[in-house]
């Protein structure tokens, strides 16, 4: 297993084509836990003018899998999650804060709550996710 | 309640800003049944080359949501879904595939299944879903 | 709605007799929490001696639907929940704590943590849900 | 791995204390299926008498598991699953009909559909699950 450092971290989010396309950024990244968060824009909306459902989705599978990332190593496939919308996203970020509840050499199930912030970082929660992340190594 | 024509239901598609980020269609939608297709680009992949988990996620989660839109109606909330990934998904094409399992007045359980297909339309499971969608009006 | 007490959460789990097979009680109830206890005792378990999968999906289901019941009232419906094991449950006490996440007037989303106990109630985490509740009645 | 024979399967029904409590049968075994019934009786009801809820999740995490094991071999451990109930279970007779949706030589991605059948053997949907199963043995 290679550790994952913060830097290395941002290098993999900025090789993937579709977090780009999203605009995703890391603001945290360690010790069991990652954050994830998407500047709010047009492009990324529904058609009443809040975040799409899949933005949300994207932001789970990619902060968990991050987060996981900080126990596994690099070498990681998401198995898959589960997530539930409690509230319309509108503001200006999206936040999705991941925590690994708990890891083996093997697995780890992680847990995510995406919030969003308005002008005065004020967060408000929009989602909560939970969900799986294999290490792609051999055991 | 309205009955939403496959002609509205794309206009919904159409009013969605993220889904033409992602280049989504609908080619078919009724009877409880909706499918979403999605082009394979190098912009939807992740650091494999592969498609990103989070648009197998937008996929799953819109499919869901108009599957449910033909029992339900146009005003629909998608209460949260699950969704395993079950192998890298790379081909020419993304197809998510939702069936209604059930539908009160109230609220719709539904399924996805997701594959891709290569160039001779031969297709792969790469994912699973299902998930809760809610009706918007009172009831 | 009702508001429901301690001791009316009490009388409701009495009248549920497969809490009576399995063994549960409820140790907290209020504030958007519930916390329900089983007593590990060989007819709960599996091949291998620990407590069977059903055990602590029963213990989240039933948790997450009475931590639901302090925001929305006694008529309640679980929607559906998603659980992840993360260890083995052996121990002396499986414990379930179920917190709501958000509540509108028509559900709730709730997480629930399921723990094991030794002799000492020293716990270790076993299991995480998260699912959704419903109110039963007209909104 | 182990091919399991559906006399192995009951035998490994048959070790599980807590199925024995439920009362669960295997019924079909094989080719990455399974069929779980059990009989609905008094003790397994919730307070209006339907069957509980845990006693639903119970078997779709055993018939899910039994699925799996059709292809990954006796020595297996459920990562996981979701389940959303569609329908107050009442009727005579639980039936939880798993099957695999795809599977590795490390994991198993399995659905369950669970219905009451009443006196005739008439089938009503209840409850939807998919889950990962993954092999306990090194890889």
């Amino acid at each position: 297993m290679t550790e994952l450092s913060f830097h290395m971290a941002q290098q993999v989010l900025d090789s993937q084509p579709f977090s780009a396309l999203v605009g995703a950024r890391i603001t945290e990244f360690g010790d069991g836990a990652a954050v994830l968060e998407v500047d709010v824009r047009e492009e990324l909306t529904q058609q009443n003018g809040f975040l799409h459902g899949g933005v949300l989705s994207y932001a789970a599978d990619n902060a968990l899998t991050f987060a996981a990332g900080t126990t596994l190593g690099a070498a990681v496939l998401t198995g898959g999650f589960s997530i539930q919308y409690v509230r319309p996203a509108g503001g200006r970020t999206l936040i999705a804060r991941a925590a690994v509840v708990h890891t083996g050499r093997r697995q780890a199930v992680v847990r995510c709550d995406l919030y969003t912030a308005d002008d005065e970082r004020a967060e408000r929660l929009c989602a909560v996710a939970q969900g799986t992340v294999l290490s792609a190594l051999p055991t």
